[in-house]
């Protein structure tokens, strides 16, 4: 299987054109979307094929409402921690689009999974969230593709969204997805639209040894 | 910017294609591959804008001795975790191409980053390494793209690889990575070729709430 330089120019604008999405329509998502976004997110690698990825689809209201407060609690508690000029900007900034989002999952990492026989997490146990982000990642790609936006919802605390969602406590929460039709489409994140932070320079971030 | 059907499909392909791969052929990539691949991985999401993500391409041969003579002590203290049929199963694995791969890069997430500020990361620390994660997942798919396969190595200890590489102890280790011209392609998981695990059906990791 080989891929040509129209698609990897394809790829390119895909990987440009991924979004956090936090600004949904309102319209909902054709039916078994999420199921068909799961699938395709299940061809990521995972550490030692042990695939610990856990997808809860969330679509009972009385849930979604307290996933929701819980959000709003844990970034009222996040604005109190910003001083000086950060605190306005952070309140004035649009972090997930729960309360209008037509579909919604949260996704676990089950690190006492059987499968895979422990095979590549001896010395690194995190490998089992990291396959999960993975899966995530992939998921991210091709809902955009399809049009849809996503958008990971970090401002919750991890036990409390277990008890919401009435999952075993061993799971390691990895997030909460918003997903629908985004309003707009952009190819800079939301938070460098606001000014919050920038993107800085490929060259940064590479040392070489 | 929308995608077609054909892009979809292709995409599919991608992801059913993209494989950890440990059998490499010793032909080197063209020049500056690696840049090119960590340019696309910047594309990926991260909490806040954080861009936790510090790349460390390694081509020094001692180190690169170093990496692998790593490797082989903690692979052998997993072959040694193996009871019964395990044993002798694992034993079989090639379970990395450090030694022959043309080029090697290890990925760490640099937790204490100002950048972002801190958004999104206060009740989930941990958000720093998941971005780190879907930058790699992106440059995975983008080097697959390109007829170059990728290997993700964990059978390493971090404190120990972060002394070989003289980086800041606090950054935390994600992985390390082979690249190269894979000896074959194929659209199943080697572990899964080799009988240690097989995919499950999507359908085990579906919940609803």
């Amino acid at each position: 299987m080989t891929f040509d330089d129209g698609f990897r120019a394809a790829l390119r604008e895909l990987l440009v054109w991924r979004r956090d999405v936090r600004r949904f329509r309102s319209d909902p998502l054709p039916p078994a979307t999420l199921e068909r976004l799961i699938e395709l997110a299940c061809l990521a690698p995972s550490v030692g094929l042990s695939q610990p990825w856990r997808f809860v689809i969330v679509d009972d209201p009385a849930r979604r409402r307290a996933m929701l407060e819980e959000f709003k609690s844990c970034n009222e508690d996040a604005l109190k921690s910003y001083t000086g000029g950060l605190a306005p900007r952070y309140a004035e900034l649009k972090l997930a689009g729960m309360a209008e989002a037509p579909a919604q999952m949260a996704v676990f990492a089950d690190p006492a999974t059987g499968l895979g026989h422990g095979l590549g997490r001896r010395t690194m146990p995190e490998m089992a969230e990291y396959s999960v982000v993975a899966a995530v990642s992939m998921m991210w790609l091709a809902a955009r593709a399809e049009g849809i936006g996503m958008g990971w919802v970090s401002i919750l605390d991890p036990a409390r969204v277990a008890g919401i969602l009435e999952v075993p406590s061993a799971w390691r929460f990895i997030g909460y997805f918003c997903f629908g039709y985004p309003q707009a489409e952009y190819d800079a994140p939301e938070l460098e639209r606001a000014g919050w932070e920038r993107r800085h320079e490929v060259e940064n971030f590479i040392l070489r040894r």
